[in-house]
């Protein structure tokens, strides 16, 4: 059977694009990139820059002392010529701030997600997800090619009963440390007693969680006390706290010889730019040296939440360094946001399909190193350009 | 019904991996990192830094100064705090090179093919892919969630056949523009005509064409005549010929567009950190104001692969950059990579699973910067340490 053809007209092909186009326009979920200078006057609660460190005078020095030394990129792939003795530095280093045998770096968190997922699944393995895991991981699992089952958010009940059931001989549990959009825990130890109940993997994403949570920010998987769990693998990113780019696997050292002789997105891409993985090990010395800095992020977070909540707005109670603040609609939100970058205050902005559920929100990140009287500034600006709809619900 | 379960010992769950492990053991497929140093004595013909531009002064200084100015990472998605003015000069900058409407930056080449293919296609869609195209075509494919039919190598004929049979309203026609094993150019206009009989797309990954083919090193698809076409999208990275990390798609502003509003690889992965954005930026300056670069990386090519033949070795022959040197054996490949490097000569290897074929090679790329004393060393090296079964076959 063959259906019926668009024209041949070399100009036509993409003319469907255009239809999508208009139908996002109706809905609001246009999205434009806004192009930012090196300095500006505005005030960043957008950024995941969570302890301030991507612009730490040590973090920058590090990074352009590396470009100097190594050259702007790895030159290959980390199995050819893309491995430097920086990257097995911050690997090694890694490991042990988090208490776990290996650390293995990619390109990014988005790399490391994917890669790690597939590697360690496939056609006899039934993966788990949390349904509010972040696209890395969803992604992650379409290209896992075994079986994926979605669990409600936060349910450890529901997990143990896909877990049972299973007809598949192998398993993996999948979830957000500290989920994105709205900044909340998962509960990770009781998703490792359910893993462990069925001899499953637990495989944590704890982007949003190295360098805030944890004592001296080791991490969500540290903080439930199953930092070097036989049974358990860490992905994480270093372009968040860690204030570069990149991303790590973490775990047993089989896990990581596993990776670098399977995962696709670690040996078919070139290797993290040395500048990179020398501003992220920078900041990581720099957490160490600083235990305090993630503790004060977290509670920069809370009061944030706690202040706008008291202004009659849905703010979320963060366990992290997120902030997430109801919107009316898509539509709002958008403005709303806007209305805070033209008093020069930058929040982010999520909406469909950027959330977990049908709601858009103002996303505030908390970051270490605000002022008393930019928690001001940003909760007096936020408060005020709210749009009616979103006060007093 | 349910199967038999591993033990629920935690330490067992990745008792699997061992096995597998001990597998890739015996067939020679264990892949080792190898960290070097900033400065070695080695002779690099490894690397995709085509033409010498990672390390290039102007390239270093770039990198590093961005790194001071703008901090060690982009700090959010670039749909957020990611975007910086680098981005969009860098954009502005790569589309007017390889003229196209419009260039939207990724943080990888990986992550651009991800992206695009997934955002260009979808159920109401046929991909048509050439069997050798990159692991991250492949992904992308994966991702996709559409129908992919695979078609043999290099081949129009099967490809227009894929697409007059197909039920699918949509179809896309994928292809590297170079094959990154062995160096070889797909007949882009070929595959562009038998693409226009049929109403489809074609999406050229030119991540190994891109400052090495074409005139002035505008590209595989500027090459074929091809360079602003209304149906043609290409992918890119930023990783290779200039010698930094990220990656672009590169095509109409519709295309372009819509990539910002669905691409997940653009939309839930941080921004391309700013001093690798800058450094692929002054690369590209430096390929523009020395447009005899690309034509010299060509001919360093030709010249290795054919006093490699001279020698008796089964070697490709270059369209671009690459040389691809048959191995017996995937174990004999190991040794005589090992062998070169023991020589301070460093060549790529590829095995299964990153080959074609099932054949193993060494894979020489040629630099622009080779001088003919590195070339003759190089030649000699690779020669007299071949295993004897790859000589006169
Ligand atoms: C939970 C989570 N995982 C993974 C990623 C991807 O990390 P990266 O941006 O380094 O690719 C992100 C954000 O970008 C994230 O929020
Ligand atoms: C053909 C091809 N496409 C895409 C990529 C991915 O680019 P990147 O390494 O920048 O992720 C590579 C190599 O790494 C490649 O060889």
């Amino acid at each position: 059977m063959t259906a019926t053809r668009p024209p041949a007209d070399p100009a036509g092909v993409f003319d469907w694009l255009d239809v999508r186009s208009a139908a996002r326009a109706r809905a609001g979920l246009t999205r434009r990139l806004r192009p930012r200078a090196a300095t500006t006057g505005a005030l960043d609660l957008a950024s995941n820059d969570y302890l301030g460190l991507a612009r730490h005078p040590l973090v920058r020095a590090a990074a352009a002392d590396a470009a100097h030394r190594w050259g702007a990129g790895a030159t290959g792939s980390r199995l050819v010529t893309g491995s430097t003795e920086l990257h097995a530095e911050l690997e090694d280093e890694l490991a042990a701030f988090c208490g776990v045998e290996a650390a293995l770096v990619f390109s990014s968190g988005w790399a490391a997600n994917l890669g790690a997922l597939a590697a360690l699944s496939g056609p006899g393995t039934l993966v788990v997800a949390d349904e509010s895991n972040h696209a890395s991981l969803i992604d992650g699992c379409r290209l896992a090619r075994g079986e994926t089952e979605v669990v409600p958010h936060a349910d450890p009940t529901a997990v143990r009963a896909a877990l049972a059931d299973r007809t598949r001989r192998r398993a993996l549990v999948v979830t957000d440390a500290v989920f994105s959009v709205d900044g909340d825990l998962a509960p990770l130890a009781e998703l490792a007693g359910a893993a462990r109940e069925h001899g499953a993997g637990l495989v944590v994403d704890d982007a949003h969680g190295l360098g805030v949570v944890g004592e001296g920010g080791r991490g969500s998987v540290a903080a439930a006390g199953l930092a070097g769990a036989p049974d358990v693998v860490v992905t994480t990113t270093l372009s968040k706290s860690l204030g570069a780019q990149g991303g790590a696997v973490l775990g047993p050292r089989r896990v990581i010889d596993h990776l670098v002789d399977t995962a696709r997105s670690f040996i078919f891409d070139t290797g993290l730019a040395p500048a990179a993985a020398a501003g992220a090990l920078a900041a990581l010395r720099l957490v160490r040296e600083r235990p305090e800095l993630p503790g004060r992020a977290r509670a920069v977070a809370r009061e944030l939440a706690a202040r706008l909540r008291a202004a009659g707005l849905t703010a979320s109670e963060p366990a992290a360094a997120v902030v997430s603040v109801r919107a009316p609609s898509p539509g709002e939100a958008v403005d709303w946001a806007a209305a805070c970058r033209a008093e020069e205050v930058a929040v982010g902005c999520f909406r469909p399909p950027s959330v977990p559920d049908r709601f858009s929100r103002l996303r505030l990140t908390a970051r270490a190193d605000l002022t008393p009287a930019e928690i001001d500034r940003a909760v007096e600006v936020v408060a005020r350009t709210a749009p009616a709809a979103a006060v007093g619900r």
